[in-house]
């Protein structure tokens, strides 16, 4: 049996009208020779809708009680998608996350996946039913419905292809993963093969349509992904062990990019070890979501911090630093909340070296100070001041044919 | 423990103001001492709109699914009652009928409840919560959703009452059963005590608020059943086994008019036990619902036969007498289209003779005739023409004490 699990988003099945596309090309695919497994998101904004709803009965609403509105859902998408299935004459059948015994962990709005009960898909796939399954939901041990956060219809479709050994393709409303966001990078290129480390830096980047999470899970399992466009035919993108093998001249895979930091430089801290510690705990119990950091240690034995965070987080940082400014008046700092900050990501920097300096080099011949960087095995992240942000991506881009 | 289960229908719940002023509602009976079970059904039209949506998709959605749909619409407003409930301080949750392992019948969308597993409530209501039931729902044995099709969350509640041993109150949009609808009948009188069985009777013709089914399930376990106005504290109707047994004077308890039905009169049949048989016969095959049934024998042998059937079976009808008129072609028939059927119901008949003569005069007294007659133990109905309608109402009203 060749089993197929494919995953439509909410756009995807955003109308009646989409639905009944949707159900045509898994009929195709089943037309095909495969056994399908469908995983659908909730309808459009549905959730959004839900999620109005409860903030209009209380500010904040208990979690467990939300999840038993949001899993309402996909309950609706799976069954409107199983009637246009059956209405087109194919036999189909809808379950939901505790139907199917989605075994999930307790923690309700954000619970992971412990196990998937497959029994009761593989006796409806060997009935030759497409099986449609609900997204983005589970259940507890106790029989408590749950929902898996963020990315969580993706983590479904993975973890079933994952159990029932078959192809996974995510279905969404672009035509794959791109090199940067279009919007950013003009004539940015569609990348025909990512790796799943680099597929997971740009997702915690926030860019390129699938969530990290999902990714993470099809890497522990090497189960290939293909990210592809519901209403288009066009070759999208796969995402599996090693990447593109066959392109080994590409260095960079792709770029993000993001306005939404602020960098903060702290000055004449104590230098020792208990310093940097201080600081950085305090961030880290408040919340802060601190990124890149560096620092240096002056002739004189004073210590420079600087670090980034989201400029959302100002006025926590602003309230540490005031608070400790009490304990050691001669500190002082400086908040930049005019920078971009870029990353570029590609697993081609761990056997070409110089990647850096090709960067820094570029920048230099054109007069743009790098304020900050940061660099991984696979990843070099930097700021600049937000007025170069389009200069920037445009050099990088055209540098590491990150274009077409 | 006390228990009481209390059901709020779905205008009742119809907006999240609602909600909020059903919690209130709640929380007063829980602060009278009370362990409080609630039924919900779905928020004001979502039923409505979900079948839309499901007729969007396809002209004949499958039943199966066509449950998988609706049953969100409860989940959707025990989800959003419960954190209405919490966010008010008191402990509440809520369940689905899967969830309680509300056991029906595989019927889908008209499935009969076999057995509730009440060991969660009672678990619940021990730790003190508040528990917010989905009503209208249930799970076959193997794990299905189902629904209980019209009335369904009304025999949700009488069926959880009986088995936890409550009481059960049904919240609706009006304070009460009246002796007859009062756009109807001007003045009509709120009833503070009808037994099951006129309660029956009034459900079957289509009168007063309670579904046939549930007032059964509540004589089935002799289970009091009090109904009322969600948002208003006047006293309103308990429905109990004998009505009311202070006051024996009230021969008639309430009275419905209907203006949907049609008087068909089959003349020069065959007059022999087999030509009836034929006749009604091919009526129940083809699924016409014949109420009143009259016939007479002339002194040549021949029969005429009256009844009453709904007029949007006229159709129906005809074909089934044209096809009998090919085998016996001196049978004739009428059809008049013009008739109100008016339906009085008291438990008194019982004891109280002449109560039909009572009827007769009044009509003979104002020059209006009956077309047709039948008479149970506790109920009488006859037809006159329509236009007499309104007078007929009048003069019962007022002559049997159905008015304030």
């Amino acid at each position: 049996m060749k089993i197929v699990v494919q995953k439509y988003g909410g756009t995807s099945v955003g109308s009646v009208e989409k639905i009944r596309a949707v159900a045509d090309k898994i009929i195709q695919k089943k037309k095909e020779g495969y056994s399908v497994v469908v995983i659908v998101s909730a309808m459009g904004k549905t959730t959004d809708e839900l999620v109005s709803l409860a903030k209009a009965v209380t500010d904040n609403p208990e979690p467990r009680e939300m999840d038993m509105l949001l899993t309402t859902g996909e309950q609706i998408s799976i069954s409107l998608l199983s009637m246009a299935l059956i209405s087109k004459g194919l036999p189909a059948i809808s379950y939901t996350g505790p139907q199917l015994n989605i075994k999930t962990t307790d923690l309700h709005q954000k619970a992971r996946i412990k196990d998937i009960d497959v029994s009761k898909i593989m006796e409806a796939l060997e009935q030759n039913k497409i099986v449609v399954v609900a997204g983005f939901q589970g259940v507890t041990e106790n029989n408590e419905y749950t929902t898996l956060g963020r990315g969580g219809s993706d983590t479904s479709a993975v973890a079933l292809a994952a159990k029932l050994g078959g192809n996974c393709e995510i279905y969404t409303d672009v035509d794959g993963i791109y090199t940067m966001d279009p919007r950013k990078l003009r004539n940015a290129r569609k990348i025909n093969c990512i790796s799943y480390e680099e597929m997971m830096e740009m997702a915690s980047l926030g860019a390129g349509v699938m969530h990290y999470r999902a990714v993470e899970l099809a890497n522990k399992y090497k189960l290939p992904l293909y990210v592809g466009s519901t209403f288009s035919d066009s070759q999208g993108t796969m995402i599996q062990d090693g990447g593109a093998a066959e392109m080994e001249e590409t260095v960079i895979t792709g770029m993000a990019s993001s306005l939404e930091d602020m960098q903060v430089t702290v000055l004449n801290l104590p230098s020792s070890v208990s310093g940097l510690y201080r600081l950085f705990g305090r961030m880290g119990e408040k919340g802060v979501n601190v990124d890149m950091i560096s620092q240096m240690i002056t002739e004189d034995g004073k210590m420079y911090v600087s670090f980034t965070a989201p400029i959302e987080e100002l006025s926590i940082v602003e309230g540490i630093l005031q608070q400790w400014q009490e304990e050691a008046p001669e500190i002082s700092w400086e908040v930049n909340t005019e920078i971009a900050k870029i990353s570029v990501v590609g697993l081609g920097m761990r056997t070409h070296s110089g990647v850096a300096a090709k960067v820094f080099k570029l920048m230099a011949e054109n007069n743009i100070a790098i304020k900050i960087v940061t660099t991984s095995e696979i990843k070099i992240t930097f700021a600049v001041d937000r007025v170069h942000e389009e200069k920037v991506i445009d050099l990088i881009g055209n540098a590491f044919g990150l274009v077409v």
